[in-house]
């Protein structure tokens, strides 16, 4: 079904997207994946573009947009090309820059934001630990007052952008006994002494994205480093989860619907048994499955940007399309691979990375499991 | 997620829909389901209340309403008391008049839409044939000319209001060699000679509904009688299609909506091994995922709501609509089946009912096969 | 794949059951399915032939037959004519003749064997009460000592065979302080005085089976009516499990086996658009996949089979047959409602019935999330 | 449930083969995967154990075991390693070397099979070719005679062991106007003049195999190359089928059961918020099904194991087997997956190459949906 939530400047903007990414980007991508890193180069040229500002008011270098959909219609566009373009760049412009635009102070956005629109300081954001998955109850990294510095311990795992990052978003235990209401975020440097990086991990997808473990040992801050309020971390991060959820959800549809659509275009030409694939009953049903599903769970995720652009994306909501959305994406990239029989197994088709890459969506930013818990906490039970 | 369609007009209009029903229909549903069949009073009524001629002009006796969301409304609150209420009322107001208002002469309609309005005149659509199912071009059913009669013989199944219609708009073979291209729509009055009915049929569920054969032996009409054009009747069913899918898709989501909200209020009050079953991880996770799959499918069909208002719903968005709020309604009823313990297997209780009813939605208005043999091709497969 | 659990004795059984079937059972199934009754002239026929005593020794009435796979192959027979045949019969010869023949004193042997095997005693089991469901531990039905008597009060729900059973094998509490290790098996007869029936429960399905509740009050037993040993009633009935799981699923699957061939037959001769519908690669493919899970679900079964006949199948592997099976049948007979179109909704069609039929089995004998948590904790968790 | 076809020789046999896995292979699986190659080491060391001629006959070298049941359990026990294994041995032993054994010369047997046994021969089959899929009708490769030679030209694609393969059957179109009728298996030695290799395909999963696309350019040959009979290669592949068909079927059990309960001791292991996750509910209810779908699953594979050791099991129950068994180990994988949480995605983790390496089963050795194709035929669709 036709989308309707976008007017001429969305799609003007998405041509200008489209184009930066055709010119600059779809050229690299083979090396991106070699490589295991997306280079500083991408960086700073969407930052000229004006694409890791939107969110960053002018003053400090940003396109202050003001309006989600442009942030949307990016991860989209990039999703498509994609999936790690997609969560390397949400990390850095959709989930991390708006802690400093929404909670940092004065000197923090004059010190950070005008880098951080122009790519020269990449964002990461430290939550996950290794014993610690999804609960922050139990985090472990914490920062011990020593005069005016706090002293920080501790290790993060799985850290998107984690081995290139300027600066860390970082949660850190602040007060021992107050589990989930005592931990703080501080904004960690990556030339900080004690600040290390592991090596970048062997991921089953999402090659071009560099994810790294980072290690802390008696790396030194102060309360300048922290982002919005002593112990009220959590808080913080609770109020950022609508739009890292959507955010998600919106690349998870527009990354299964950009294969499926190269997958439709492949059974009408590839043959068998004198006929293109496509033409079988069983494939023609089956895609008729798969584009229903995109575009019905496309309409709620729409509908879930207007309403987080107006300031009422419920996190609960947010939850139901992060994990619907992940599900669907899983579910429609298992049968692409399918329909492409054994060249869907081969790397150099772009199905098979897709299908690789998705896998992680049911996972990261709180696993499905527990946006399912929320959702049943959400009904009263 | 909180819905946007509908505005205080009709949020009003639902909360009169809802005054009627509790009034004058809900006490009676033991006895539709006891008499199979939904009484001419409840017709009158909702006719004298204003519920019946929403899509018809004032002049001749209608609302005239003008903003399919009142349709939408009401299928909506009469499916939520139980889905044969939904699907009576949405062959005679939303499929069946709209072909008199648009397609009829205007004599057709002083003729008719009064009494279609007020409920005295009950309306059902024949296509259905016992040897075609969803094959238009295998239609049996002929009427052949003689003098200024058609004389009509063949027969129809399974016609919901089939048993009480007054009026029966059937689609009838009067060019035997152009297929599809050779079908008529007649209005065949009940009281014709030679107009027959079988017996109600035995249903799986939807036991208020009074579905039956009819049979045509000589029955004799005039060129007066015809619904639209000679030979166009196929051309005129395809023009409805729109709206007829996507009346059934509002009822499916609304009548599963409905039962999941009962249903977990009732987790919430079944204790087992001393605590609510709904508090039991499985169950809440379950529910979690029924409650996301039914506000997903309602943005689709909200959406499918506002854009078939502005006449731009297409035949194959609503036939997405239409397979997969019926998918969605049936594997969430089965759920609450599931919930309710040998209780969901009593027809006492109303999830039992609803999770027979609902089993029809997959396989009529066009089966689901049918569905997706459409969106493949739209696909161009 | 053939089967190789069943010899030349087995088969000439089969053989003998069908003919009974054929001759004294199917002419009257639409009469039963109307009364909501198995007649007891089924019960005594069914006796004459040997077919009520296959566990029964000799000496007082019954067959002896010493091999489990007897009783499988006449449940197999039945579940194909219809699924109450097999539950109803199930209840009586399968799960609680058992119980008086390993459990009974020689007097009780002597008192209601002959009448269990000739059919002139009907035997049903009550367990579940209307509070508690599958939570033992929950039982309110109790018997106070007074004297020589046991005085029992309480009620029981859903009870197969409990508007016609001449005796109940009843789970009662005797040590309310002992939670599950505190129930005794009582013998009930129904002309005891204070025993009394509610009406037959309106089921979804199994029309045929005489569901009911059951009330006792104060009615008067003495300890030679109790089954086994006092308080070990818990005990007694996980001794019984893994037979009354296999036997649910040997049901399951020879039901669905069975709705599945004909429904095959259907295809190959219901035309549509000019061509028989099981020609249809869509309807061919789904056919392909319920025939293997029907094969995969018989090999399981028929394995599980053969141990419990050598005494080796543990409740565990009992509780995997019965869930699996059941979620097989119904999922395979959904599919084949959907293949009848619009006749799959009609009551009259064999495939509708069993539809309704099927539903039940994953509720009943211990629900199918009964089984999980089973097999869950079985495997350390 | 316990399984019942093994008896204490085949114990015995597992013994030995767990043996040399855990001293000659384990220490190098990593190095494999590296290597995108099992080295000629595993081979060789395989050979002078008697792995690789459990099939042929001593008088050549091989061990002549004479019951598929040996095949059977050394193929889960490399599949327990990991799935690469499992189908790189599987083609060279269970697939390509009984071709030689049952319709080889007595010159070809003495040419081979010796080298076959001991590792130095290393064997491929070459069926599919780039345009065509399972479409053997549709084959291109070709042979022209040319008086005493035959002239092979064409190419063959996915070839498992392919880069390493010392000789590879190959189905060659001898007889263009004959379809699938007119196609001769010749064993083309790899180092015949024309012979050459791509590079090593980048495959999903699998990264142990060696897989490669071959060229033949003017590859010449003679009679005494040709397996079996001229024209007569599409029989006598058809003859394999249910041998290659089980093999794939074993193996793909074996591997998800291995891998499950790799899953299983991890949920007991790690913990989230305070307790170990296998405890919660939902992950306690999935597994119990996954434990469930593995046992049923194998129940039927053994079944077809013992058929197939009597020469009882015919292509199609094969073919069952083939699925279902690969649409089980992909979902019960893909659970294992999730269980794991982000360490899923870790390629680090046996989990997340084991998921990867599944992939393809749904795909080879005719894909899930040929496999439908012939169910459906063998019912009469």
């Amino acid at each position: 079904m036709k989308r309707d939530i976008y007017d001429e400047d969305h799609e003007a903007f998405r041509g200008s997207a489209r184009e930066f990414l055709e010119r600059s980007v779809i050229p690299h991508v083979e090396q991106h994946a070699h490589d295991k890193a997306i280079p500083r180069e991408f960086w700073t040229e969407a930052g000229k573009q004006g694409f890791l500002g939107l969110e960053i008011p002018e003053e400090y270098g940003g396109a202050g947009a003001g309006d989600y959909r442009f942030n949307a219609v990016f991860a989209e566009e990039l999703s498509k090309v994609n999936a790690a373009l997609g969560s390397c760049w949400g990390i850095h412009a959709d989930i991390c820059a708006p802690y400093i635009v929404e909670l940092g102070t004065e000197e923090q956005k004059q010190r950070w934001l005008p880098g951080v629109a122009s790519g020269e300081i990449l964002l990461a954001i430290g939550m996950t630990e290794p014993s610690g998955g999804s609960d922050l109850a139990a985090l472990k990294t914490t920062a011990v007052r020593d005069g005016e510095h706090w002293v920080i311990n501790g290790s993060k795992t799985f850290i998107t952008n984690g081995y290139s990052a300027d600066l860390v978003i970082t949660a850190v235990r602040t007060s021992p006994e107050k589990k989930a209401r005592g931990i703080t975020l501080f904004a960690i440097p990556a030339d900080a002494p004690g600040y290390s990086r592991g090596r970048k991990l062997d991921k089953v997808g999402q090659d071009e994205s560099d994810t790294a473990e980072l290690f802390f040992e008696n790396v030194r801050l102060t309360d300048e480093d922290i982002i919005g309020e002593l112990d009220q971390g959590f808080i913080h991060m609770m109020q950022k989860l609508p739009q890292e959820r959507l955010g998600c959800a919106i690349s998870n549809v527009a990354h299964a619907k950009q294969i499926l659509e190269e997958t439709i275009a492949y059974t009408k030409e590839r043959q068998a048994f004198g006929a293109p694939i496509g033409s079988f009953q069983h494939n023609k049903f089956l895609i008729a499955e798969l584009v229903t599903q995109i575009e019905v769970a496309e309409a709620y995720i729409d509908k879930c940007t207007v309403a987080h652009d107006k300031g009422e994306l419920t996190p609960v909501d947010a939850a139901k399309a992060k994990w619907w959305s992940s599900e669907i994406q899983n579910q429609v990239l298992d049968h692409c691979v399918q329909l492409h029989g054994g060249y869907g197994f081969m790397n150099e088709y772009r199905v098979a990375r897709a299908w690789r890459d998705a896998r992680v969506s049911k996972i990261w930013a709180g696993s499905n499991e527990i946006m399912k818990e929320l959702i049943g906490r959400d009904v009263g039970l």
